[in-house]
This record gives structure tokens, sequence and C-alpha cells, in this order.
């Protein structure tokens, strides 16, 4: 079959001939993808920033598509099933996922899919402990509706979030308007905030915060945005500051931005240490949290998704048949000039296509 | 002064003259009444069925107002402030105020106001422990934007979907859709819940909980409410379901309705003892919670209020001037035929009004 | 091999000759029996009270055995572990284990050892979904340190203590000081509450209440046992009530002594409905908790034993070989006289025991 | 009267004649002091490092005393009464008291004595907001049993314990075994902790920490902590690490040891920022915690002196006549060299002392 494939000599993706993955452990699944989408950390792997992936490695950890095979263990699904790919794999056994933090299996689970193991940007993909990691899609809802309760929407939910204990007539100010900020700013919603305050450099962003529900954007290279935060809260600050950038800069601003009280819930990616000012936060009574979505939370959006009340197709601002691929990577990678939140890739299954992305990374975060 | 009250050979209430109230303790604040509404209870101290309401006592206990005159210890508002009067009173010093237990405060407060003391149903109310007892009203709102806060909001609120545990996705009933059940359909919504219930023999207040964000409304003399609940839930049974009517049979109906893990909140004002059946609960992993409103969150909904993210108003159905507060009283009673959910009685000062109600409480719950 | 099993034509266990248990599913384990104990529900079989319990049912739920055999899907364990059996069986898939819900497993778990399938008192047990339903036992301990996680230390603890939230300071009442009930006082000590108030009307199990810690014992045969409550906590109430008998009286008497604001934890097992006073209860501020324990609390209270932090052994107050289970059934049903709390059965296996009990059931609670 | 004040150009305290303190405000108490002690905060000030303490301030924040005098507004206590002076004074009416956040109160309260205030190391202080800063001692308790109930107790538990949620059976690791160190270790034993492990570089504190309760203490000096408690635990870390300290390096090596999916909960006084490695822990769910004491927990900690489950006075290694409160300096100063924990100050009242302290502040944290 073929697979979108990294090369540790290329900041581009390429297409491979790859054996199809068939059946190793009797919790396998192998399932046919028809659906998937490009994130932010595959870009990081292209980039070289994420020295655990291997050469060859098959990128990707968000789609849906159909069971073609099933180990003999796996007793919640059936061949022909139609299921949502979980960014996170769960061996459903360990410590960790017997109390729900999936993210941090110590069982062979947690992030792995085009990380350690091979992922899903590819015809096939084999998904270990198939039980706990995938999901079943209703009937009622087409692929799109559901592609981003894989990864974006559980993790801007349960990381940001539930993570910040966002409460109505709370103040959130969201760092970064990126699509998992964006993600965050629209489940944020589902608490009903007095107020949210997105923070984002680029103007479209900040547009598509205002139409996504923020109330205020602010424009970070216009004055501190701290100290923006700060004025717009009578000098008091935030209830729930949400990180979703992953730089020293913006989780710094995001930690002034919190109220005394307040709590700052970490999102974003981070490559480098930062500096926390524990000689002022000693007595501000500030909580902050890190961690790694467990996707506890997909069966209950889907629920939401279901009864109409939460739309994951917002998000999707470009499609692409997966033919084009490459051409996906690059409006992707290049978000600022092309205005893409997140790509949509398309397609019954990943045939006939060749060559090399020419795309060039342009930014990630 | 003129004032509504009591009389105990009367299911009327009637105007008085009565002395205007003075400042009795150092943390008193009297406050002259713009706005007030009548709530179930004062129909049920008009029925009787409050028998520590003595011969004359003022009725109401849901205002807002003007402050008039302030004892030497209140140190948060000044003489003309407009503030809402909430409808417990707490002393803020005894061990349950202590720990946000206003409701059930042991140190003189609790629900005092139109009970034990005096109401607001008057041209002027004594509030005692009025640093902890009004909330300042935002220039920017008007009464009654403001007026359902008193009791009402919050109550459904805190008790209902609070208590309730109300969380994103949730399948939530609420029995009964009178006022108190249509504000926890409202503030449930701050939740976002994935469906809710409502089960209400009054056509007009199921259309109306339909028009608040109802997914579902049924009609409990249409087969048992427990039962069409279950198959509406695929035999589950909700997540939560909050009682608002409170009879034996509302409440025994309601348990019911739980799914095993799930939860019952009850607002519901019980005059007699229900049957619980332990022998089916016992196993099924069920959280009943009573209680009596805190008002912790009124400044909490006060700040969505401003934000224009909920809409108190809406409760409003029929006004009056204050000069017929008795046709008022006559309508609310007799909710079935009127149609009323709340009133707002509109005046500068009670001024000028005569004659005894000729109103019959036709029904209460 | 020999099991001990249930006739519908006597209250007397017996020992029958069974076909010795095979692995039926992937995720099965066969245990060879090394220790077992009786519970209460054992007797409630015994006397015809749990109906679902057909004819030649092997009874017990609580044992720690060795893996003699395993399914091909059982990835957590080897043969020849030392393995405690939870009373718990649990599917590890559905969404009531997946929320951590054990006790109410939809996926074929629950309660069903010596219920709906066949139990561990005998020479061998299969254990389905053996993943989740056992617990390797540390070498250092021996099986008498760890036999009561498999039901009491954990049902008290999650279902009283836990569900009831026992916290430091708390004044905690527990009405009922058999087995169940000083699993409650034992654990309810982990979070250090102020006064321990123990209510039974056996002079026996009130002596050994106060060796386990109990700071009052009380009769309530002497008198009201809500009053007495009252009187010793100035009128106010206890923080928690824990419920540990599960007849009509007791439960009602538990509400009583519950202060404004405090938590009934039921853990008793009912047969019959029980009076709620709603009309007292619904301004008081109480929540009421009900459920089955689902042992999630296993691995930390192996640890405490481990720890030396907690002794399990303290409940095992009579031995026997298992040659004389049936004597033991007869102590342990009538603890009046004997004084039982729990009784330990050791043996290698069940081998070469015959006849009939002749114990007669004198009471179960 | 006679009180111990701040000099800017010394780092000696000083007897010094001031004016009796009178009632300033309706809700202020004038306590005669009876007992008091020395805080690490009072050496810090001692040495210049807290710039808003001013000339001439009369130290110390934690004292027992009589009410000599009140304001017309306090209404809890009568002259006379015997009451402990928490550390925190509370307004009461903030929004952040009445959420129970005394520590960070707006309403002019929070830290405020023997800093922004004159203090307690006086023969008489004035306390403001006396309802809500002033706790009754009961009659059968001693000043000692109750006094550091004042500051450490609360501190350790509400901002080490509560905040770090020590749950039972985990295993938590206290970094510092000073006072308040040595205080989260016995206030985290009401919550039956697994294991506890105690790092500081002092031998005699890490024999203290032995003596009470700690299961392992290790010695910072004797290569890096962090590595020690990995060693400990496996290479997973510890449940919850409680920072009682206040340097980088401390605070550094206690995040080092947090489990994945644990809690660190900083005790310390910081003065300077530290490094946080976000690159390593935005995957390991960690949740960080600051803040100041509240006091909320002044009465159950009471509570639980008066059940005699929690011994305040095995602090007290060290007492004197507050004649000699420049000697207590002294050795609480050098606690390497005196072996000092806590020093109790006596005296009917603070009389005919004279002279300059010779003492030099050997070392503070």
């Amino acid at each position: 079959m073929q697979a979108l494939t990294y090369t540790r000599s290329s900041d581009h993706p390429s297409w491979s001939e790859v054996a199809r993955p068939t059946i190793q452990d009797a919790t396998d699944a192998v399932v046919r993808i028809t659906t998937t989408t490009i994130c932010g950390s595959d870009l990081h792997i292209l980039k070289g920033d994420v020295p655990e992936v291997t050469e060859g490695r098959v990128l990707g950890h968000e789609a849906i598509g159909v069971i073609e095979e099933l180990g003999s263990a796996v007793t919640s699904f059936a061949v022909g099933d139609r299921v949502l790919i979980s960014c996170i794999t769960s061996c459903g056994r360990c410590e960790q996922c017997r109390t729900g933090r999936y993210g941090i299996c110590s069982g062979g689970g947690g992030w792995i899919l085009g990380h350690t193991i091979d992922g899903v940007q590819a015809d096939f993909a084999r998904i270990p402990f198939a039980d706990y990691s995938l999901y079943a899609v209703p009937d009622a809802l087409d692929d799109e509706q559901v592609l981003f309760l894989a990864d974006i929407l559980p993790t801007a939910f349960e990381v940001g979030v539930i993570n910040g204990k966002v409460q109505p007539g709370d103040t959130v100010a969201i760092v970064g308007a990126g699509p998992v900020g964006l993600a965050a700013l629209m489940t944020a919603q589902l608490f009903t905030p007095g107020r949210i305050i997105v923070s984002d450099p680029l103007a479209s962003r900040r547009e598509r915060a205002l139409e996504y529900g923020a109330d205020v954007a602010i424009d970070p290279t216009n004055g501190d945005a701290a100290a923006q935060v700060l004025a717009l809260t009578d000098g008091v600050g935030v209830d729930v500051a949400i990180e979703a950038v992953g730089l020293p800069a913006t989780f710094e601003s995001a930690v002034d931005m919190v109220r005394a009280g307040g709590r700052l819930a970490n999102i974003g990616v981070h490559g480098k240490p930062v500096t926390l000012h524990m000689e002022r936060l000693w007595t501000r009574d500030v909580t902050i949290t890190t961690g790694l979505v467990d996707t506890w939370s997909i069966p209950m959006l889907l629920r939401l998704v279901e009864q109409g009340k939460l739309d994951g197709r917002r998000f999707a601002t470009h499609h692409f048949d997966l033919d084009h691929v490459v051409d996906a990577y690059g409006e992707f990678g290049d978000a600022a000039t092309s205005g893409v939140n997140k790509v949509v890739l398309h397609g019954d299954a990943l045939v006939n296509r060749a060559g090399t992305a020419d795309v060039l990374v342009a930014a990630v975060d």
C-alpha cells in the first residue's frame, strides 16, 4: 500500500510503498483509512524536532476508517464498523489506564501512532489495543463531523478547559488562536464563561476567534499581552488562562494574566524550559496544570455532535483529495499565508499517488 | 407606610398600614422597594402551610430597591445604592456561613424575610446583615433583568444544577416546568447538557419549556413519567434528574428516572414524607441531594446577565403596577388558567393602594 | 472437584462433587483456591433471599488462590501467580467500567461470583475478565493479611467512607458494628475524623468497636439512636452517617443523625423500601449516597497493608480448616452467640470433605 | 507598653516602648498577649528581605491572648475571652473572603500583622476584623497546645497537604524538615499516606522527621535528592511533593520527584524565579499549586487537638520567658546549631524587659 512517510534528510513528507499492516497482537485492529488530517506535531516531526521518530515512519495520528481485520481478543467491534481512531492508544490495563490517565498509559500506549509506530496517513493502519483506542461512529454523522474528535477537540477540552476548571461566569484568556486554541475557545463555551479574551499575533486568527465566540481578541505584538489582559479586567486578571502555543514567552505571559486564586492550563507543546516567577507566585494561590489528552471525553463529545450542540466541521477550512496531501501539508505549514485552520483529507483509500512533496514548512506552532 | 400582609383568617393578602421599618442593629439596612415579585412559597403561606408565619407579617422575599438608611457597621454599601435583596439573609460569621452554606445560617439568617421577619412587598424593608444579604446592581441593568436573581435563578442553579453536577453532554430530566423548573432548565444549559427532558402536566408549560431549550417535553398524565423517560433513553435513565415540584409522586418518579451512577437533585418544597425504594437503590450508585439556596452564585449570575449570556427577563410573563398586586397574586395563583410564569411588580414606592385582595389561590406548587 | 453449593430446599450449604471449571472465554482464569471466607450475603442466599441464585450454584465471592490456567487474552498474569479474587468481576470495556464504576459493569460483570455464576468456596474457580478481576498478592504478605481486601474493606471504604466524604476532624456515626460496620470504622480512620460514634445492639460488637477505635459506642435499644447521637453532638448531628445494617429502622435513624449540610452513605443491603422525611430534609442540605463497591481501592489498600498501615487480619476472629466450613457457617450465622466477626477458611485445596451441614442460620444482617 | 520592633539598621530585634494600641475601627479587638512564638518570616524581616516592613514596626503574627477591648461591631467575642490570633487577618466581606480565600483578602486583610501593621510580639496587639481573625480557645486546652494553629499547622495542612491532595496510600515527598516541613509531615498523616519521604541536609532534622512519622529521610547533599526519591520509588516518583524550603534548587528538585499524574504543592517562601522544565512537563499531567494559608482549617484543627488526635506541643522544642525573647531569636535563627524547631514565649504580659538583642541571625529558611 501507499503511505506518507518521514525522511530524516528532508522536511517534506513523501509517498512510499510500504507493506500493508497486519494483525500482530490479538488486541489489534487493521483499519482502512477514509479520512484523515494533519496536526502541528506532524510538522514538528518533519522539522526534526521529535528525535524518536525513525526513518520511514508512516505519519499521522488522527483519522476515521473502516475496520478491515480484527485480532481475536477484540470484543467491542466487528469487521466493517466505521470507527474514529483516537490519537491516544491505551492498553486499558495499566494503573494509569485504570484511573483514566490513558495519555500516560504505561502499558505500551500513549501517543504512539505516527510517532513510535506507523500512523494513519496511509491506506491502512494497524491500531493496537483496539477495544480502548477506537470509537464507533454513529451512522447519522459523516466523517468530517467526527474527525476532529480524534485529537484537537478532546485535547483542548480536557487539557485546557477541564484542567483549567472553567466555570460559568468565568473570565478566560486563551493564548494562541491556532487550531488547538480555537478548539479551546469552542469547548470553553460548553461551560458558558462570562468573557473570553483571545490573544494571537495573526489578524486572520483573531478574526476567526471573534467568529467562534471570543468576546475580545488582542494582538500581543501591540504591547505586552498580559498588560492588555490586566487592563481589560480592572487589573485583576483572568480566572483561567489557557496556553495554546508552547513558547517561553507565551507561557510566561499567560501566567502573568492569571488572577490571584486562578488557574493556568497548559496545552502548548514546549521545547524549552520557562521561567516561573515564584517570588511573585508563592502568595497568589495559582494552580498550573500540564498534560497530554486522555481522550476520556470522546464519547461525550460524540453525543454533543449527535445532538447538534457542537460542530466539529467548523475547524475544517480547507479540503483536499488524498492525492494532494502534499499540497495540504504546504498550506497547513504556512497558515499565516494560507489562512488554513485544519485540513480534511478525503479519499476512499490512498492509491495512485506519487512523487515527493515540494512543500516547505514555513512555520510551526 | 403600606405593606402586603398575612391574615390567618384569609387566603388573600391584604394591604395594611404598618410602621416604616428602622435600623435596629448596626448591621441593618433599610431599603426602599422599587420592584418585587411573588413566589410560590408566598402562596403556601397564604394557604396556611407555613405555621411559623404570624398574623400581620409583611410578605415577600425577592426585590430590588434603593438603600434609604444604613446601620453603622455596614461597610459595603452607601445610602442611595441600588441593590438586589437576596431571598437568603446571612450573618456571614457562623460556621455555616464561613463555609458558604448561607441558606442554613445558624447566626440568625437563612430564609427569614417575609417568613420570620417582615418582608419586601412593602414600601420599605429592613434587611439584617446587609453586607452579606444585598448585592449592588450595575447601572447598565434595569430592575427586571436582575429581579429573578433574588431567588429562583440561584435556587435552580445551586440546588438543582450544581448539586446535580450537570456536566456537558449529560442527559437531564427536569420534573416540573413551573418558574423554578424553568429556571433549572435555563441554568442547566450553562453546562451544555446533551439532552434535556422536561415533564409537566400543563401543555402551556411544556410549550414554554420547549421554547426555553428543552429537547423533549413529556406529559406525566400520559403514562408513567419515569417509564417515558426510560423509553427515551434506551432503558438507561438520565444522568441527572431535577425535582422541581415537591410531591411524593413526582419525587418518586424522579428517582426512577435516574440511571445507575446518576444523581437526583431535589428543589421541590415538600410537605410530606416520600418512599425511597432502597431495595432497588442500594446497588445503583445513586446520589440524592436536598437543600435551600445559599445564593453564593448571585455575583456570578449577575456577571452573566451583564455579559448578555443569561436573560432573566424571560421569566416575567406578566407585569403589574404595585397598585394591582392583588390581581397579580390572583393570576400567579392560578397559573394553569392565566399562563403566568413570574410576575413583575413595578412602582416607585407602594403608595395609595387600598382594599383587600379578592383573589382565590387556586393551585400552589 | 468438591464445592460448597446452594440447595433451594435447605438453609444449609452442602458439599457437592462438581465438574472442575475450565477456560470458557479467552479472558478467563481458573484459580486454585487456598483461602476463602463467608459473607453475610452468603447467609442471605441460604435463606432464599436472593432468588437469582439457582439450585446447585457454588457459593462464595471472596478468596485468594493460585492461577492454574489462563485464557489466551489474559496478559497481566501468569500461571502460578498468587492472586486476590475481587468480589466484583469487571469487563473493563463498557462505559461504566471506563469511568471506574466496575460494580455496575454493564458488560457482563458486577457481583456475579457465587451469585449468577459459580463462586469460590470450592477447590477451583473460574474467574471471567481476569485482567480486571484479579490482583497480584505481594510475596511478603500472607493470605490472611489480604483476604478481606476482596470485599469488606473496599466496600466499607468506597461505599461508606469515600461516598460519605469523611474528612479530618469530622464527626462520624456508624450504624451497625458487624463486619462491614467495623471495616467502615477501620477505614474511616484513614482520614482521621475527630470523633466516631458507633451504634449496635450487641454488647460484644460495641466492645469490639471501641477496641477498633470508636470514640463512643451506643446501644440503640437503650432509647432512640438518633436522639442519643444528637445529645452527643450538642443537638447538631454528625457530619457523616454510615448505614451498615440495611433495615428501614436503621436507615431512617441514620438519616436523623445527620447535621444540616451533612452526608449519609448507605452500605447496608436493603430488602424493603424506607421512608424519607423530605418534609424535613428539603431545607437541610443533606446528601444521600448508595452503591455497590467498585473495588478501585484494592491496589491502594494493598499498599497500606504492605506498609503496615492497615491490618486486615484484625477482622479474622475465627479460623477453620476447610474441612470444617460447615461449622464455620454455623458460627458465622449465629454471631450473637459465637462472637464471630469474620472467619478464615484455610486449606491447600478443598478435598475429602463430605456430608451436609447441619447448621441453622440463626441471624443474618 | 513594650514591644519587639524592627530597626532597619540592625538584624537584631529590639525592645521599644511604644503606645498601647487602641480600637481604631468598630471591627477591631485589642488583645493582651499571653503566649507567642517566632516565625521564619520574622527572620527574613530582620535580614531586610521584606521591604514593606517599616522602621519601628512591631514584629510577630502568631499568638494567644485575652481580649482586653472590643469595637462596637464585633459580635462573636466578649472582653475576657481567650483567643488564638490567626496569622491571617480577613475582612470577611470581599469576593476573596466570600469564597474562603482569606489569605488573599482584598478588603484590607491578608498577612498584615507584624508586616504592614503592628504585630503580636508585644504586651498588647490590635487585631482588625476581629470576628474573622480570632478563634475562641476551649478552656480545656492550654496555650501551647493551640499556639501553632496560628500559622504553621494550617499553613502546612492547607497549602501543602490539601493543595497537594494527599490521599490514603499515596507516596509523599516533603522537601525540607524545618518547622513548616515538619508540620506538613504531621498533617499529611491525617490522610494516612502509604509512605512519606523527607529530604533535609541537617541530620538533626532528618532524625526529628523520622520521629514524627517519616518512613524515610534522605540527605540531599548525598547525591541529587530527586534521583534518590526516584530510586526509592522504582523510578516512578511520588504522588505528591511538598516544597517547604523556598529556593530554586529545592523547588526544581521537588518538581523532578513528582510522578506523571502527580502534584507539587509549594509552601516555601521564594525570593527568586525558578526554572520550570516545560519541555519535559508538558506531557506529564503534573499540577503545581502555590498559595498563602487561608486558615479555614483552624476550627477543624482545634477539634483534632481537643480530641487528642493532633499534638501541637510537639513543635515546641524550646521555651523562653518573654524577658528572654532576644535569646529565643538567637536560638531560632541558628537552628543548625541549637536544634530549635519552634520556640514558645511565655509571659503574663511583656513587662520589664530591656536592651537590644545581640543575636546574629545565622541562617534563615
